[in-house]
């Protein structure tokens, strides 16, 4: 069965040659105009419907479901996709246990293990919101400064391999259990990161150059209603109250291709915290959300070499090169190099469901 | 003679009951409507004038002169002020030398002084964009994790003086020298810090919930037509090839008044980065900016005490408190506590001229 049916329907913006962008869902491998629907359906962006909260989020999906069933579709090879609604703030977390263990043991040998306050709240930090590009977007290599005095295209340029979730209804202090009310649905994002001019520029104040030039999220949002939810994982201590109860998890399964060889299956369901939770501790202080904001989830890593969702940990930081179909090694990306990240959920029928894709390849 | 001359003439925007919104300018203490001028000048925001570019500055601002000599005004105590212009992406930096030693020595004390990289680099960081706001909002007190296992409201609320940067024209890989071609005009800043949730969660990826409450700016923003230049500070070691030339310094001088009391006067002009050199940071890594792109200098503190930009280092982290001129005595901020930043620049004329006021006042 395909993983792009009716019970998943993911939107995004299209175009044909010459034509105006305007919103579609996903049916196999064609996009399915939804502008004779009217009303939200027929804007040039994701945006409006985002705006209109839960209750017209469902109604439109039945609208949708109905309409898409016996629409002829356009093949997807004859459009453009694009971004598919106007990022507001993006921020992006740092919830993976093994990913933070594994930067930690890499770059910080001197005090490996996980900072004191990780298992106490969703680490995160705001990146830049007008370089956030949609799947296919050609990522020019960054120049910065790769340490005292060395200027130049960094020597280390990476993927993070994460899931990034739309948020819809505007709010603060948003309860874990207001989750759903809030969050439209999940893209793919691929943080692409600097690890030379990271490592030179973030203390005290995070990263910022090495993540600012590029994050790439897929074209297709899926809607929250396509996907089942798992229990969330276990977390010891328990959290505070803010971050109760902890809100659904979900089992999606990431897949990183570095020039069409699979070398890792990052899996979701191994996060440590929550959307619900992350999207609480980001309002809790009284910061409000807004339509399109943009929250990731942080580098999605398993606990064995072949889950992790970073080259960093792939390569041990570019020490243990991974060998590519064509025999080719990489530590980090050379110019030219293509990633695919993709993934597939458990969807809320008894199917898997395609996540859609984010690919970028990298130029001079 | 009115520091709000006709040699300033700050862009604001601003309503009368019942009204709507209208572009004007501060000439005393009247607002110049500046809707009969038409075209971008008759706008609800800033933000179409901003898009316009360095010619259409220009010449805005010639017109403008003329046109409000001989214009009626309407006194301030009338009318509402409002954000100026839609916030894209906000950036803070951190190049006052003296901030970034005070605060090494009081937070980090077991290793004080600069980073190693900060003299090399203007550190910066992403904010948030959602939560800047005008002048005169009211600031809730953020709660957050104080500590571990401790949730509450902040006990060590501060603010950070500084001084903001609007940039009209997009861009990226900005030189320095093409500064002025970027970048409309100045507003002051209060970046709201809350120094117990900062010092909990700021480790690896930088400060997020200690920040991302509120950002106070002023409701007028001064062209870089009407501010007079200075040298840049001399920088050692010399900057590597894309921070050079360093681009202009101003001559700002701060003002903070904590309920009334001025407790300090931060001077602009002993910052070691220059703003010029700050963009052409942001960027240099192919970092794209927006039309309404704000980046702030980081906390103005010159090496005084009573020339310092935050309590954080006027009350020695809250352990040498201040005494107010009620009598009482201050370490951080207490609920219905108002902080003023002022500020005045020497004019391009010979004349001081005023930078508008952020003010703000804490609310449980």
């Amino acid at each position: 069965m395909s993983r792009y049916g009716l019970d998943n329907l993911p939107y995004g913006v299209f175009s044909e040659p010459g034509g105006s962008r305007r919103l579609g869902v996903r049916l196999g491998s064609r996009v399915v105009d939804l502008s004779p629907l009217g009303g939200l359906l027929a804007q040039p962006s994701l945006t409006p419907l985002l705006a209109a909260g839960r209750a017209r989020w469902t109604a439109a999906r039945a609208a949708v479901i109905g309409f898409a069933a016996s629409a002829p579709g356009i093949p997807l090879t004859g459009v453009t996709l694009h971004l598919p609604f106007e990022v507001a703030d993006y921020t992006d977390f740092y919830s993976s246990q093994w990913h933070a263990l594994n930067v930690g043991e890499i770059l910080r040998p001197d005090a490996p293990g996980l900072p004191p306050h990780w298992r106490h709240l969703p680490i995160g930090y705001h990146g830049r919101s007008s370089t956030v590009v949609v799947s296919g977007t050609p990522v020019a290599r960054p120049a910065g400064q790769l340490g005292r005095g060395v200027f130049g295209p960094s020597r280390r340029l990476d993927v993070e391999a994460e899931v990034g979730f739309v948020v819809g209804t505007p709010g603060r202090r948003i309860p874990t259990s207001a989750f759903a009310d809030h969050v439209f649905g999940v893209v793919l994002v691929n943080d692409w990161s600097a690890r030379d001019i990271q490592a030179w520029e973030y203390r005290p104040l995070g990263p910022f150059l090495a993540k600012s030039f590029a994050t790439s999220v897929s074209p297709w949002v899926v809607p929250l209603e396509a996907l089942a939810t798992i229990d969330a994982p276990v977390q010891d201590p328990p959290p505070l109250d803010y971050l109760l109860p902890a809100g659904p998890g979900f089992d999606l399964r990431l897949s990183v291709d570095w020039n069409g060889t699979r070398v890792t299956n990052p899996p979701f369901a191994s996060m440590y915290w929550t959307a619900a939770q992350q999207l609480a501790h980001l309002t809790v202080n009284g910061a409000t959300v807004r339509t399109g904001d943009l929250y990731a989830s942080g580098t999605v890593s398993g606990p064995s070499r072949d889950e992790v969702g970073s080259f960093l940990e792939l390569t041990r930081n570019g020490t243990e090169p991974v060998k590519l179909a064509d025999g080719s090694l990489r530590g980090f990306l050379l110019d030219g190099d293509t990633v695919t990240i993709g993934g597939t959920a458990p969807g809320a029928g008894s199917n898997l469901i395609g996540l859609g894709e984010v690919t970028g390849t990298v130029v001079a």
